[in-house]
């Protein structure tokens, strides 16, 4: 029987063997779904800490279900592990590990390589393979196979199929997660989607393909293109709507009462996570290679990276009312997550507004229900403080960065002399609230 | 009894008489909708024949059922008129003129101007007015106001009331029209917001109201800000996917299967019409009297004014895979239309495009089901041809540039031996089409 066939039939009595490379709020969820599909899991990471946890059962992402994945583990369908020897164990391969920019805002393939890498060197021939990372255009088809090829030996298309299937998670989301998104899949070749597509079907509902990696890749950057074009636009508009002395949380209800071709976004300090802010620059890098300039991401990019610039002065003219300085005044920021309910502080632009109250003189403390404590860029460290009475009255401004549910707005605004309000938290106007 | 509950009193019993000024897209229906719910309507209008064409219950505007006008010219419910003294009949006036760019892309305020004189020299005191026109935030407050107040005489919240409501018409639309489209609506006093409110309620199913006109204003930017900047966006991004091998219009689609957070948009030869070109710039305008630089929208602008630009580069490029160059080459247009279904040719992307290719020694032909005749903006005047076997075959180049349902796709590719198709309209790939 040749290699298709027998991943095939494997993978039609859920007795493949699926390996997800990075246990992040990627991999370890759809890991988690695999397993609770019945199919048997290895779980690779770098990490000893993160693998010791899944194995012990211990859960680290907020959108998985302790008892979910503690039923998973005892019934030993989903192992972790840091030994990458044990993908020749595995029918199928999906890599779901990091691709951040570096701090010069280029793509970082670090990972992606070495997961190649690793594959080359470690897989069975007639494994499936599957890039989830968001990445630019060609990078399934011009970076993964030529490593792929060239550590294993292998050949495409004969001995194992490369396919790009994105990620899709949105973090905190109540109705969509990983299983009932559907998902978007292009594969090298025919073989490789169709295999891809059976595989995938184990774990989640609905399985979308198109024609290509390239495709796919493309889809990825659209959809958060959109997104981080939309909230760049509403801000810029909010900046100038505070000159105008419009509110722009109420010219965006309005708008929304539009029944076609509207979707509101609001605007806010900046746009933090790790897709947004970051896979647009993926496309703008990738772009530059086919002699192409990519004005409206290159502008979006610009409004966004300003925002928290833009969100210091509003401090400091706040302040300035009250004939106080940031240098020297005590500044008491209201969450440091990069959206509201959720637990991740990364590229948040609470974090940058910090530092820069910081290297301005001012004191800074911060509560957040969901983060205990914070590294910032430029290398502070902070603890959350309680959200009382007294540690609302010390300070000389409340900044409201994000909108917690778990904020009792009624009670901050009782106890706080000054609020700068960058989440329209506080819905009616007042002389000591600033909104954005 | 005071003026305002005078005029309350009148909406309450259905016997206010309104009076619509600019009997276009906007005004016309607005007028029989007023008519319909048997308020009785004067329509004014500078053109003669308008308003002829009005009183002999001949329709001109596609959206208004044929029959729906003649019921309300003969009941007499609707008349129009030239005679702007007629306005002193009037409880309230609604203005509806266009307003328009200037050939420097600068607002073209006259229109508004001149009603504001009308209406200050000829309204009865008492009278409720609304401006529909888009324009930028502060024009009814700082423009408009100053203009009444001086040529009536009058005094605002006393002797009259001043609000802005936007319309939200979309040409061609089938299931929101005048009527069912909530309505935005901004007052300069609370009197005036009450009576606006009570007013239209009387012709619209659903009115929201908000706190003062510039944000009904900025409403209405906001929206059609959206549709550039994403339209320009995804523009930008078939002329890169083209270069790369990608197939645009399948990312879109496969980028709509995500369940939230995305609104697909299409890509086309540049945007027309005479709302979504425009609007944006009106508030690039008056942001500068703010000392502020809307970079999104300037971003947008400039890929919306060069796309006929690349769609010209396109059909050159197609011909050129023949071995044939443009000049003296004979280009049929299917579609002049800025949008499918509709009569309208207004910032018609491809008029721009016919121009530039007659004025490169191209031969032009069209054909438009909806549209018999066209003057380009560089004097061209073109009638539609046939669209039969002999004129596609005829033609070096066929150019898909409006997606009409009219248009017969497999008896235009059967016919045509080489199509430019910039609006998706053949689905399969072959190497006589070139789709943007």
């Amino acid at each position: 029987m040749n290699y298709k066939n027998q991943i095939l039939q494997k993978i039609d009595s859920n007795t493949e063997v699926v390996g997800i490379i990075g246990l992040g709020y990627v991999g370890l969820p759809l890991a988690v779904n695999f397993a609770e599909a019945g199919v048997k899991v290895i779980g690779f990471d770098k990490s000893e800490a993160k693998v010791k946890k899944i194995n012990s059962g211990e859960n680290y992402i907020k959108d998985i279900r302790d008892a979910v994945l503690r039923k998973v583990v005892d019934s030993v369908t989903l192992e972790a592990t840091t030994d990458f020897t044990k993908m020749k164990e595995c029918d199928a391969l999906i890599i779901c590990v990091p691709t951040p920019l570096d701090k010069f805002r280029k793509p970082d393939m670090s990972y992606i390589e070495a997961s190649c890498v690793a594959i080359g060197q470690n897989m069975k021939p007639g494994t499936f393979i599957s890039l989830e990372s968001t990445t630019y255009p060609t990078t399934t088809e011009d970076l993964m196979l030529p490593i792929i090829e060239k550590e294993s030996g292998l050949i495409h298309d004969k001995d194992f199929w490369l396919a790009y299937s994105p990620e899709r998670v949105d973090p905190g989301n109540k109705t969509f997660h990983t299983k009932n998104t559907p998902k978007v899949l292009g594969a090298m070749s025919d073989d490789g989607l169709k295999i891809g597509k059976a595989l995938y079907n184990n774990a989640i509902d609905n399985i979308y393909t198109v024609s290509s990696p390239r495709v796919a890749e493309m889809v990825k950057i659209l959809e958060n293109t959109y997104r981080l074009v939309n909230i760049s636009l509403i801000n810029e508009l909010a900046l100038l709507a505070g000159k105008m002395d419009i509110n722009i949380w109420e010219v965006i209800d309005a708008a929304a009462t539009k029944p076609f071709g509207f979707q509101p976004f609001y605007p806010g300090p900046g746009i933090g996570g790790h897709c947004i802010p970051l896979d647009p620059f993926y496309l703008e890098h990738i772009a530059k290679r086919f002699d192409f300039d990519l004005s409206m991401i290159h502008t979006a990019g610009h409004i966004n990276m300003r925002m928290p610039h833009y969100m210091y002065i509003k401090i400091s003219t706040a302040l300035n009312r009250l004939k106080k300085s940031v240098n020297g005044s005590y500044i008491l920021f209201l969450g440091v997550a990069y959206k509201p309910n959720i637990d991740d502080e990364r590229e948040s632009p609470a974090l940058e507004i910090i530092d820069l109250v910081i290297h301005k003189g001012g004191n800074v403390n911060y509560n957040d229900p969901h983060i205990s404590s914070v590294n910032t860029n430029n290398g502070n460290k902070l603890q959350s403080i309680e959200l009382n009475e007294q540690n609302l009255n010390n300070a000389d401004c409340v900044v409201l960065t994000t909108n917690h549910d778990a904020f009792d707005v009624e009670f901050i605004k009782k106890h706080s002399g000054l609020i700068v309000d960058l989440r329209n938290m506080v819905k009616e106007s007042s002389d000591t609230v600033y909104k954005l």
